[in-house]
């Protein structure tokens, strides 16, 4: 077979055991607050039939489903007339059948249809899979990345939504994290807006312009409401609300007067009541509620799917987009004819906060998961006294590794030094004769005298504190 | 959009809460032995460039590749007369450059090559994930299926091997597996034996026929020898090696002997009494030598990239398939011009030791990923007591929950059974009033006025014992 020069497939990345570490990290700690709050681990298939997916994601996104080729003969059905056009879209049902997960919300739409008769409701899932999208490719966009969906199904109360606030709270601060803002808002005060405008067909527009606020300044807002339908008269009443300032309590009073008129306005209002209310109840201190949420009446969220409470969270500490968002949405098993399912959930964007911890330094110095003790290897000769050794120390519990040669200590070394070993024994004749072990610290450079007792209770004590920092 | 009746793309699975909680058990044991040894995760991406996975797994394998359609107007490059002929073999470069991952060690040796001048050699890796191929479905067989991988490059030591045989012992036992057979031989004296029959270019026919003995018995793989282009004569030589008998110790004398007229048949019984010695000297009580590890001259292992020590392990106490295997080969980066590079590594079937627990009956009893107390929901009146008490038990650590809404007592109570929350409590008036709170064992129907911190301590210490026990 020919050699290939060996590279990865476009918008794809390789994880190094030390990247994989972090990355390790970061799941491990979003797990066990997930299951704190009674979440438990659902996975489903990467790839599903491609009429699953098919219509879910709009025009734009069936495009940047990958969809796999069917196996074997796969053009014998294939009708002549579309080969001869090259009719590369039609074609696609003839060709594939199956698709790869494009997110992880409509997979589990289907497994929560599927089992509906097994699954007892509220049902509380998590989910830490790949997807994949045919974008293209660029800094911080890639075809395969990691979602972490959060989502309790069969459940109206918005104890659900304070939870939430919770779990993106406890999450970010155990990652590190000392200031971001959860921001909140509800589509149905979006959809009251409309209404008071006397526009509630334009909802979609509206929310679409005065979600750019951040970027386009209020000026970009207020033109491209005007190009989307809206007037200057509608422009006047807008303006204040999408200016809103204040505590939140003034906030719910100015909106609450607004939206006098409007009695889906006045229910999204009361929600964001209830949530906040709940919130409190849980964190009686009041910080979560203080510190960390704002009511934002221009967050609208892209997904049409949303129907009360949206989420979505920034970090102040670094430049960068939103690493989390989600929502309520009253009907998402719908599209597979299971009517008046009521969910709510929320993601972590797991890349984003990747980089946000590495540009913070938060990652823990202490590398848990890696070898603890690197056993020189001097000569053949002393394999009978370092074997049982090493053997006894990995009984211990220890991850230890002898290098497998007796080659240059210099090698030996920077092999130590390259997987972040922190600890290298040194045995040669006088260790085997003494019993006392030397034990070089790699950060500090020290070098000690043990015995293997002591040597196995510093290294353990070690493994069980970092055991406690790294529990879930 | 048109309603689909949900359905799983052929050869796929979900994995419920219940079968995720068993699934990582199996992968954090693994990992948690894995890592003692001084292996470290990598992951790669689920698809590759076509031109990576082609050719490296015989003409069989390639049908098998999931292969995955272009996006956009894929068809526009496409030779016309090709699709007249609609020829589907030689279309496949023009409609696909990416497939999805066959298997891991094609991925990994791909890693090592790109990354050959940042790895520190010896480069131990392990890599737990799905991999797929287009076979028919059929019972335990998938299409998507996980693999789990540890291996070694850069290292000739046959002390990785006899690691390798600790590693299968320690990560089995760990599982609960009591009785199971790890299975050696050594590629050079399967190389010797053909050898000396005087028909080294018969290798391969060889060892197919006899890796068959333990199905269709030695008339069977006489019969096959024969059709295989063996003689009579070469039968009568090749009898008493394949059914060799006796100690591992006494199988070597016999072996050394037969052999006595190659140089490579002696080299690869010199290579497993190495191993066996090292391994005698890391387990110095000789237990793993002697109660788990089997010399088995019929082990040939499919893969012919194998050159030397070759491993297989089987389990007693269930019929079933191998559940893991491996060996050296000396080539593994050779595909992509990166010569001489030497690995040994083995896999763990994930999919089959699920099944051999699931009939052992060997998981854990006690869930620790799960919920351990539900608060039961009375009446919203209450959540003034509930809703900090359930936060406060949180901060402890606990996984807990408060039945969103004030339903029936009746369906909370088949909720917390449903979910296998062990703990129920139970908060009406009068527990208010007292502090003492009604904690209900859900396995027993024992019911206990404790106070908060009484619950703290109880649930707290449950978890602290789980955590030792599933610690990784």
């Amino acid at each position: 077979m020919a050699i290939v020069k060996p590279s990865l497939a476009k918008g794809t990345r390789d994880f190094s055991p030390a990247e994989m570490e972090k990355r390790n990290y970061i799941f491990n700690t979003l797990k066990s607050v997930f299951r704190k709050y009674g979440y438990q681990e659902i996975q489903t298939p990467s790839f599903e039939n491609l009429q699953t997916l098919t219509g879910k994601y709009g025009d734009e996104g069936d495009k940047l489903i990958f969809k796999i080729l069917n196996s074997g003969d796969y053009l014998s059905k294939a009708p002549d007339a579309l080969l001869a056009e090259k009719a590369s879209n039609s074609l696609i049902p003839h060709l594939s059948e199956k698709a790869l997960r494009y997110d992880l919300t409509v997979p589990f739409a289907r497994y929560v249809v599927m089992r509906q008769h097994e699954i007892s409701l509220p049902f509380k899932r998590f989910q830490i899979q790949p997807v994949w999208r045919a974008d293209r490719p660029q800094r911080g966009r890639y075809r395969e990345f990691y979602q972490c969906d959060v989502d309790v199904v069969g459940s109206e109360s918005l104890l659900n939504e304070a939870e939430f606030i919770l779990i993106y709270h406890e999450a970010l601060r155990a990652l590190g994290l000392r200031d971001f803002a959860i921001k909140i808002n509800n589509r149905k005060i979006l959809s009251g807006i409309a209404e008071i405008i006397g526009k509630p067909e334009l909802i979609f527009d509206m929310t679409v312009a005065i979600d750019k606020l951040d970027k386009i300044g209020l000026d970009g807002v207020n033109k491209e409401l005007l190009e989307r339908g809206f007037t200057e008269a509608d422009l006047a009443i807008l303006r204040p609300i999408i200016l809103l300032e204040g505590s939140t309590v003034s906030k719910i009073e100015q909106l609450r007067s607004v939206l006098a008129k409007s009695e889906t306005g006045l229910r999204g209002v009361a929600e964001l009541e209830e949530v906040f209310a709940y919130l409190n109840q849980l964190d009686v201190s009041g910080e979560v509620y203080n510190k960390y949420v704002e009511l934002d009446i221009t967050l609208a969220r892209g997904l049409n799917y949303y129907t009360g409470c949206i989420f979505e969270v920034k970090t102040n500490e670094v430049s960068m987009g939103s690493i989390g968002g989600g929502g309520r949405y009253d009907d998402l098993t719908g599209m597979f004819g299971l009517k008046g399912l009521t969910g709510v959930g929320v993601s972590f964007g797991a890349d984003r906060i990747y980089d946000v911890l590495e540009e913070l330094d938060l990652y823990p110095k202490h590398e848990s998961d890696n070898t603890r003790l690197l056993i020189v290897n001097f000569d053949k000769s002393i394999e009978a006294f370092t074997l049982p050794l090493l053997n006894r120390l990995r009984q211990a519990g220890i991850a230890v590794e002898l290098y497998p040669q007796a080659v240059k200590l210099k090698k030996q070394m920077s092999y130590a030094d390259d997987k972040r070993i922190p600890y290298v024994l040194l045995i040669g004749e006088e260790e085997v004769n003494t019993g006392k072990l030397s034990l070089k610290n790699m950060k500090s450079g020290e070098q000690q005298k043990l015995s293997e007792q002591e040597i196995t209770v510093l290294l353990s004590k070690q493994r069980a504190d970092s055991a406690i920092r790294t529990d879930q």
